[in-house]
């Protein structure tokens, strides 16, 4: 069973080594002063599109940075195999001067955080025939829970603007009473809570809503500009 | 366990239904004359984002047509309730005259296949106490093993055109022999699997491969033309 509970149970034990920073540097009273967790596994070090992966988590290392996300990479090989992989990636982004990505990649030789948190592959395995971690991404929110999951084929590299979405979304629900539509982005309209009372409306929401009108004659699509 | 073995043990079943369609109307000898699926899970009919989500799925059935995906609703609420909100949707589209939606909605009041697939949200619940099916993603090849796998956060709608860009990533990768690095999209430059030789690269890329070259001097990172 992949159901969220799984996932909220085996996330914590990990997300609470980094409690330290939890509280550090943040501006705000809102939710954005504790932080944000995105983990990915990846299937192997040196391998095209992982490569192409994390060189691109590297680049959007500030956009994180700016949400507060802390980022870790994770997969089953080594650490010398990370160090030297390192350098490849450095390359591939044309910044062969640098030495280190800016976030850790984990080395779970013993495919212990693998097994516990449900990454592993069982359709993809090594020279060995043991199975690889997955392409799997994680969200987890300053409440330690698993908010996003997405198990992307090996075929196929990551949306990193779709993750970044995805967390705006979060960040701004987890403190403003409004959800956020179909393919919404940063900056579109949002739709009002269905549990928000009509009276309570105009108090939360100054810049007015718009209510769409239905067959049903049910006042649920109640949309609103980005509080 | 959420890895991909649990999953690709619960679909066939449910996938199974459609076995009489899967040979019919196609062209062509690759992997499309084979149905591919797109199961998308909803919190509850007649709420804001679904409603959105829904009715961008049906304006998007034309693309899920052209890629021979077969689509797929499913929330825990009744045939009745999904007629009548079948109605709402269309309305929200600029559709009031139709009356039904270009996919089938399953009624799931039992949480039968929600079980099953592991789609219930143990964090959402309705009236009752009980719990609500999440907005999960499922996309199913026509092997019937899952290949994509998302669990969207309640607060936060879909993004259509990742689904779309996966797919297109998928049955790309499905019949030529490359996969799709970060942020790809169709018609963007591919990367030549790992295990293809250099002896067979000329023969199975003939418009040409460009070789990255990295510190480690391993020549992972080749680049072709979209095959």
């Amino acid at each position: 069973m992949r159901g969220n509970g799984t996932r909220m149970a085996a996330a914590p034990q990990y997300f609470n080594s980094s409690t330290k920073e939890r509280h550090r540097n943040r501006k705000g009273a809102e939710l954005w002063d504790i932080r944000w967790g995105l983990l990915c596994s990846h299937p192997a070090d040196y391998t095209p599109v992982c490569t192409t992966e994390l060189g691109r988590m590297a680049k959007l290392a500030p956009e994180f940075k700016k949400r507060n996300v802390k980022i870790i990479a994770l997969s089953i090989d080594s650490v010398q195999d990370h160090h030297g992989w390192t350098k490849d990636i450095n390359a591939y982004i044309g910044e062969s001067s640098v030495q280190n990505l800016p976030f850790p990649i984990i080395a779970d030789e013993k495919r212990e955080l693998a097994v516990q948190l449900g990454m592993l592959d069982p359709s993809e395995r090594n020279k060995e025939g043991l199975p690889l971690t997955a392409r799997a991404v994680f969200v987890i929110g300053p409440d330690k829970t698993l908010k996003l999951s997405i198990l992307y084929p090996a075929t196929t590299g990551r949306n990193f603007d779709e993750i970044l979405r995805v967390i705006d979304s979060l960040q701004l629900t987890a403190c403003k009473k409004v959800a956020t539509p179909v393919d919404w982005k940063a900056g579109e309209d949002c739709m009002v809570l269905p549990n928000i009372s009509e009276e309570d409306v105009t108090k939360l929401f100054p810049k007015g809503i718009h209510i769409k009108a239905l067959p049903s004659s049910k006042k649920y699509l109640r949309f609103t500009p980005q509080p």
